[in-house]
């Protein structure tokens, strides 16, 4: 039996689409983070639909677990087989061209493995924004951001992943093809499809191609570096700018004093935007088409008098490009300083905007208690409410994985049990995968879970697509 | 057993709540247009989530169906019952108040019986925008708008009803409530159900109440009535103007000259926007907070270098506010117009932006040969690619329901083929309900088909919840 799945998947696939040897599938079996270390089966690498289509048959009728992967960026486990070398991997990276940019309707046709800065990079070329924005735009793929609807900077104008999203492929669970590749911007013949795709982290399918929105390219922007006497005021300086600036607001990211002090000692090429130290920075971005504007005086206005109002006690605005892209690196190398500092638990969360402080300031108190020996560093996307929570361990003192899981679940337990309390959700722009699995119960309403299941049941009654990922 | 259903509701309801007179119940069993006309067992008026569920639950346990209603403004019959009378309506018109409206975290959570126009007027009231804009507000009602993912003109920017929505509350078919009323921006912990409720027009459940996302409150607009030598060339002008304006572009609406003369001549207080006639109008719509920058005299200087481009051949930017809403006045009142001048057989079909000239000249051809005496009328939304070709019939011939419904056939036959061979949707904002129900196994792809029945017997395995709409 095992050796006719094999040889099926080779004559499917063709040279060069089935990898079997340990070494060449390792990479694919280990998350970046090395949380996660799985064993598959074997690994193959499709070049189209049909030969994802053919591959997922096979599977199925062999009855072989099936686990999606796109560039392997995700940090929950979602594109991680377990450990029972069940599983055939499915990577997409070889299904990578961008088909078609169509400039008259907006819209970008790609296949799934496409990484997002080719996506963009295109996008760009045709005198157009893709605005998905994530610091993995190297790697990640177009399939994997649509699985996880993925989030990043730009959510507060252009919205997540899902609202980016004009039409889908997906092999089905059964090896069906879903054919929604459309580009329509109304559609109502019946129940939304793709929803069932995106966001579900393959566990309904594996999307193969997308047309994805396309948005009028900027052609000139302001940004500025702020200092706030308390993390409060960036929740009063984000309506402010939201009615001053309106949707040319594009980004508002929080960050604590301790994560500025980390980024500025661990990372190269860094350097203090302020001469003021303050206990809480955002930095803001607006951008526009329109030209005629002097978009950095405008924003310098409404930060000064902002300033006069008390709401920010200081701020830079950016005077040259190479300044803004300064201000963004302290935003982006964030990860990298905290991996630096020591061993790092994140959180995900999300709570309601007028929640963010409280849940600041609650998660501080109750982290500092249970884990007195942690730095904490915050960092969060003000206008999404999607605080990351960074608990930062001692390395030698959480050098064993025991004592780092324990810390783990304590940090995890606060965290957790604070933005539920405040309305707010566990998992907010990274999904669910293996990491928060197990929590759902905890979180979700039994008939949110009980449809969940349905759902799943519905479309891969074998439990063979992406099985033990977001629903148990 | 009759009995016990009506004694349990009366008992559920309390007084006000059930209502048995047929001549109470005659409004809520017909549409306005006149086209369908069912009979309902009884019709009953909640006035809280609670009572829905109950309501649900007594109808499922008597094996009743159940067809939900809003405003009753749709034009697909997605709220008319069967005349098989055994069917209960449930109103949600009592359940109509606004209960927050939140402008730090820019959402409105309001019950789903609410008035479009209500929630607009919330949202302003707070400074605020929801930008849903119907020409029924009026009367139309969130829970609808949600159920039949609305379009209307502010699309091209804000998108449909289903990028508007946060979070919502629906009765299950099985009487469960769905407690997803979150105003999180981000939330990916697992399947997002929200999607099934939204655009299934009440086959899925009933949409009880709803979080909506506000926006910014435009202070400042341009409007411009713009005349073109040929429709393609308001495709060009779309890219043109989305380059030069970016997203404060938020509509450019289509119209033949045949549509604007009918309501030139049977509409009221409207005139002549400009002194040249030309084949085809569009309407164009800035909006900004930003209010130092003259965007009439912006407009201006586009549309005058369109014209140097030969892109538009004459055009007028609204000097006042008053001569802006003579503007929308000619757009708004087109229904009414057509209506006026015969028997209307209208269309909702989308295509691709690039397909919408090749659809008007295919259809206007297959249209003049196959029902000669009919006068063609185009209203569209241009960045939508939402077409909607009107066909007026002469009142007299066809006064006869077999002689217009014949008419109606033979146009719909033409219309939804020639959009379904350019890429295109025979629905595009309306929905299915009834009347493209029996249709859409000849346009959506098996499989498509597939899934909604699954998705439909999951949810509602007893075929009770608004049945015969959407899936066979």
């Amino acid at each position: 039996m095992t050796t006719t799945l094999e040889n099926e998947l080779a004559a499917i696939l063709g040279p060069g689409g089935l990898v079997t040897d340990p070494n060449e599938i390792a990479p694919h079996t280990k998350d970046w983070r090395g949380r996660y270390n799985g064993v598959a089966r074997c690994l193959v690498r499709p070049c189209s639909t049909a030969e994802v289509s053919a591959t997922v048959k096979a599977c199925i009728n062999h009855g072989v677990p099936i686990v999606p992967q796109g560039g392997n960026t995700g940090v929950c486990g979602g594109a991680i087989p377990d450990a029972s070398g069940r599983s055939v991997v499915v990577n997409l990276a070889r299904m990578n061209r961008v088909r078609t940019v169509d400039p008259v309707a907006n819209t970008l046709t790609t296949e799934a493995g496409a990484t997002l800065v080719e996506v963009r990079q295109k996008a760009t070329d045709a005198g157009r924004l893709f605005p998905l924005d994530l610091g993995s735009e190297g790697s990640c793929q177009i399939g994997g951001n649509i699985a996880s609807n993925a989030g990043g900077t730009t959510v507060l104008r252009y919205g997540n992943m899902r609202e980016l999203v004009l039409g889908l492929e997906a092999v089905l669970p059964d090896g069906r093809v879903f054919s929604g590749l459309r580009s329509l911007r109304k559609d109502n013949t019946g129940y939304d499809l793709r929803q069932l795709f995106i966001g579900s982290e393959g566990t309904l399918g594996i999307v193969t191609a997308a047309v994805l929105k396309l948005f009028p390219q900027p052609r000139s922007s302001a940004t500025a570096f702020v200092a706030l006497a308390e993390c409060r005021a960036a929740i009063t300086l984000l309506a402010r700018l939201r009615e001053t600036c309106g949707d040319r607001l594009t980004a508002i990211e929080l960050m604590s004093k301790r994560q500025l002090d980390a980024v500025l000692l661990h990372v190269e090429r860094t350097r203090k935007p302020l001469a003021m130290t303050a206990p809480w920075y955002v930095l803001v971005e607006l951008t526009d088409t329109a030209t005629d504007v002097d978009w950095p005086e405008h924003l310098a206005t409404v930060l000064e008098r902002a300033r006069a109002d008390s709401i920010v006690v200081d701020a830079a605005v950016a005077a040259s490009e190479s300044q803004a892209h300064d201000f963004w690196r302290l935003r982006h190398t964030v990860s990298e300083a905290n991996v630096r500092t020591g061993r790092v638990v994140s959180h995900d969360t999300a709570v309601p905007i007028a929640a963010i402080a409280e849940f600041i300031a609650r998660t501080e108190t109750e982290l500092v208690s249970a884990l007195p020996e942690a730095a904490l560093h915050y960092v969060g996307h003000v206008g999404d409410g999607n605080v990351h929570a960074v608990v930062v361990l001692p390395p030698d003192r959480y050098a064993a994985p025991l004592a780092f899981e324990d810390a783990a679940r304590r940090a995890n337990e606060v965290v957790h049990r604070l933005a539920a309390s405040l309305g707010g959700c566990i998992g907010a722009e990274h999904g669910v995968g293996q990491s928060l699995r197990d929590q759902l119960p905890r979180f979700k309403d039994p008939i949110d879970l009980d449809l969940m299941r349905g759902l799943k049941r519905l479309l891969d009654p074998n439990n063979l697509m992406n099985p033990g990922k977001v629903v148990g």
